[in-house]
């Protein structure tokens, strides 16, 4: 079954009472759990495991590593054994390495990022819980985000040093990871450069999305809600909070992704997008967006240049 | 009873042909009429009279007059003494002066725009009819507004000159034309100086609103829409056919409007908003924004100031 | 320019204490006052005025009174002559006569309810204020509803005796209080039995309305929402709460209304309705449904009787 | 990689030419093939592959087999040892026995009803294309539904006979499969008896679901839709269309659905819901609602039985 969803991110905070209150009383995370060093765990309200963003205090924003769950431990083994046949070497750490989780293997990607996949993670349950259901939670804060959906990661492209690992990434994780490729960007001459890719191992558009840029980073940390309803409390949330905002409720045309951008008090930036999108599927032929029509296939309703949307990140 | 609605406007185009196709087939307004002079008159799916926007080809953009419907033919007469005593000149004219209207009355409000009353315009009905109407009619183009809303003036002010015709305007229309104030800007020493106002005869927020700037003219025109949804989808429309977009959706703090703008191709500003906002009645309060919190009163998502909002106009 | 809105409802409830619970917790009205009787007044929170809804204990449920606010005090005295000279006796009454306001009268309609007019209530403000609001108040409960929008009653109607007290209080709305007709249901032979309709004074589809049965009562009291997004997390509340419902969220043909029905713990029959419909005026041509559409016009996704919808009030 | 979604269904309807009305013009899948014996074949715009319904004329309604795609032709072998090893016969058959279908295998579930699997299958591609591609496409008509979704089947079950093929079905598909069950309803003494249950194999809570019933029988095939307004303004199109509706627009505590359901011209229930609902995953504790809950688990909204949605099915 291999890799089943992103299971968390781990993130830096350059101040993390601050974006603690950001990240529950705005997006409406809850807290599970704290740590012995004092990181914070937080969890979506429609989330069972313990947790899919840790918080920890830093001199610099960014992200340590992003965690993938699979379905089964035995499949950790497996892809250990693919990812270095693909020349990429792993550390191996025993349960409890990882707060709150089984075994987990290790690894850099070929942008530099670190990946983390485990099989296991402690469980609470989401908070509709599992008998006779309501459809929603009451006494939810702020935006009321679903869960943790994708990130979106900067990843170093020279091209003139013959270096995209923006492409290295995709080919490593269709080959070692059975990622599938929902959308691209080519650029360059011919249209013979990958650019973007937005990558998924379930059925939305994307569980892990990456672009170029001058060094690696984070482009984005990215929320569920249910609709462009929601997102429009959500974003009226935002206004309420004074958060600093990126972009306004907008459509993509990549991924179809009904969206609003926002910083945390850090500066890492979020996003909230809302609906499925398309049914992805391996079988689903990829969608190329030609550099030409980059800016259209990211602000769907204006198509303007935004350099800073590609830019700014952590 | 005196004035009902906003009963259409006269707009300048550069191009009538480009004008045309984007108020019927990106606008999805329905074109009704064509007088002698080549002009064309539009309107709405939901618009019950002949036409609620008319286009003529001219070498600048802009509105030439901006009409309102009152109750009774009796009411011109009432209201011209009225405006009269107020000080300022009207000029009375038969039937069929104004293209399919009966008696107008004529007069320039305190900011210079030319503003007609009329109480009667040929009937052409809903595209859904009055018998046993289906909510919405089928074979709707574009957008598919249901009419036309509003319409917001640049009034002269210069405040070294002493000179604030919005303040004039306020005055002018609550006193002779019994408009009231839903909402207004107060900038200056101790927010003494009446910068914006947006005023309503019916109990929508808006019927006719007005910002100050160096020259008199028009901000925009703006169309309504049922819901956010209809906004998200209207957008998409805009997106498809590559319109001059200005504001994506966004919420307005003030009159709570939930809101896109755009330009025709003549260059004048156009807005889709959606939704009822409140129910202004004479008796509510009027709500202030004082100019420190400008920005945020007109994109309440991120609050940021957006000059050209406020600059660029027709 | 006499009657401006409904101003409240007095209702008859079995369990003053279920009842609060009911408007608070589950609509999300907010109590504002409580009078020496014990009766417990309720206002939305867009709306200013003390209270909009009054709940007093007794052994039957139903509408004690119907209250109209009109625009000032001099419309009282004009208006009562009207009534009277209409041939309905009118009973004036000093300020206080009726908690927290002003002047009243007070009158039969044709069809045996008591409606009231007053021009001034105490004003106690919108949960967001008039400095720079925000869109929306934090901290809404239940349904979170806007205002008290309309009220339909029952009207006597015996025609094999010659008693249509709809076509009465239409015509007397009409010529003694200057209501309009938005829409009308027309049966009997030639379609010449006006058996239901929907009158405004204000600009959305009805403020009052009205229709046939065998004894006077009351069929809704109806509270405004803004979407019908807000309508599905609306009448989530509902069944978080096991309200009886008596019709789930639907498109009325008649005023375009996206709604849903249910009832108070005393069998009042309350409506939550969404977005403004249509933009009512009075050169709107009337609207006419045929009773063979009548259904239809009723529920416009099935179309089908559901005799209960009108048989069961109180 | 094992089964991906449901690939078609394969509908016997009592006159081909309504049905084809109703799925193209009300529903607005495309025609996109047409077989040597007539069969009729439609896509969704939102679906790549040729077809994802076939309308075959016949004297009954009803469903002759569902067909769900695989990822590889090698997994039908796999796939087709398992069932076999499970104790159900397996008929095996070339490219092209299956209308614009590579190879394919048979067999029947333990309920009776028969399946098919299939990898290959002729392309057609979204009416969007895959360069550069609008968030949808123009010209739709009717709803404008996105593809097919899930469907749901009637199941065998006498307890008194010790006949229970809910359970046996369940049981069969995630022990030969690879399914996973989301929600499942719990009867009779102790909560023994498995009455119903969805089950998925990507990421939405259902792609097949089934209920016990005196005969085996399709409940409903179900059409995916963008959100809760689009729902609304589908289900106005049925109400403009006539369409005999079961359920109006509503919220189901299972799957947490946003849902219409309404019958095809032949009698065969249709569905259009809206939205994600939840992302299920194979490690998401499974939903139990106990009988007891059951109506309220169906109709969030009201609760209240309705024993024709149970047993009125073709």
């Amino acid at each position: 079954m291999g890799i089943l969803r992103i299971g968390h991110v781990a993130l830096r905070v350059l101040d993390l009472e601050r974006a603690v209150h950001h990240y529950t009383k705005v997006l409406g995370l809850l807290q599970s759990h704290v740590d012995d060093d004092g990181s914070v765990y937080l969890k979506g309200w429609d989330e069972w495991d313990l947790y899919s963003l840790k918080l920890t205090e830093s001199d610099r924003a960014g992200v340590e590593h992003i965690a993938y769950k699979v379905h089964r431990d035995a499949d950790l083994d497996a892809l250990a054994a693919r990812v270095e046949a693909w020349g990429i070497a792993v550390s191996r750490h025993e349960a409890g390495h990882l707060e709150g989780c089984g075994k987990t293997i290790r690894f850099p990607l070929p942008s530099g990022h670190v990946m983390v996949l485990y099989a296991e993670k402690a469980f609470r349950g989401k908070s509709v819980g599992t008998l006779d259901p309501e459809p929603w939670p009451d006494g939810l804060e702020g935006a009321g985000v679903h869960w943790l959906d994708h990130v979106m990661l900067m990843c170093p492209v020279d091209l003139g040093a013959g270096v995209n690992t923006v492409a290295d990434n995709v080919r490593f994780l269709q080959e070692a990871l059975d990622f599938y490729v929902a959308e691209q960007v080519l650029a360059g001459p011919d249209h013979s450069v990958q650019a973007a890719a937005w990558l998924f191992r379930g059925n939305k558009p994307h569980d892990l999305a990456m672009a170029g840029g001058p060094v690696a980073g984070l482009h984005h940390i990215a929320f569920y809600l249910d609709s462009w309803h929601d997102l429009l409390r959500a974003t009226d949330v935002l206004g309420k909070h004074r958060v600093k905002m990126d972009v306004t409720p907008q459509r993509h045309g990549i991924t179809r992704g009904q969206t609003t951008y926002f910083f945390d008090p850090s500066g890492n930036r979020n996003e909230m997008f809302a609906g499925l999108g398309y049914y992805a599927q391996p079988d689903m032929p990829t969608i190329t967006w030609h550099a030409e029509e980059l800016w259209r296939g990211i602000f769907f309703h204006h198509g303007e240049p935004r350099p800073d949307f590609i830019e700014v990140y952590t």
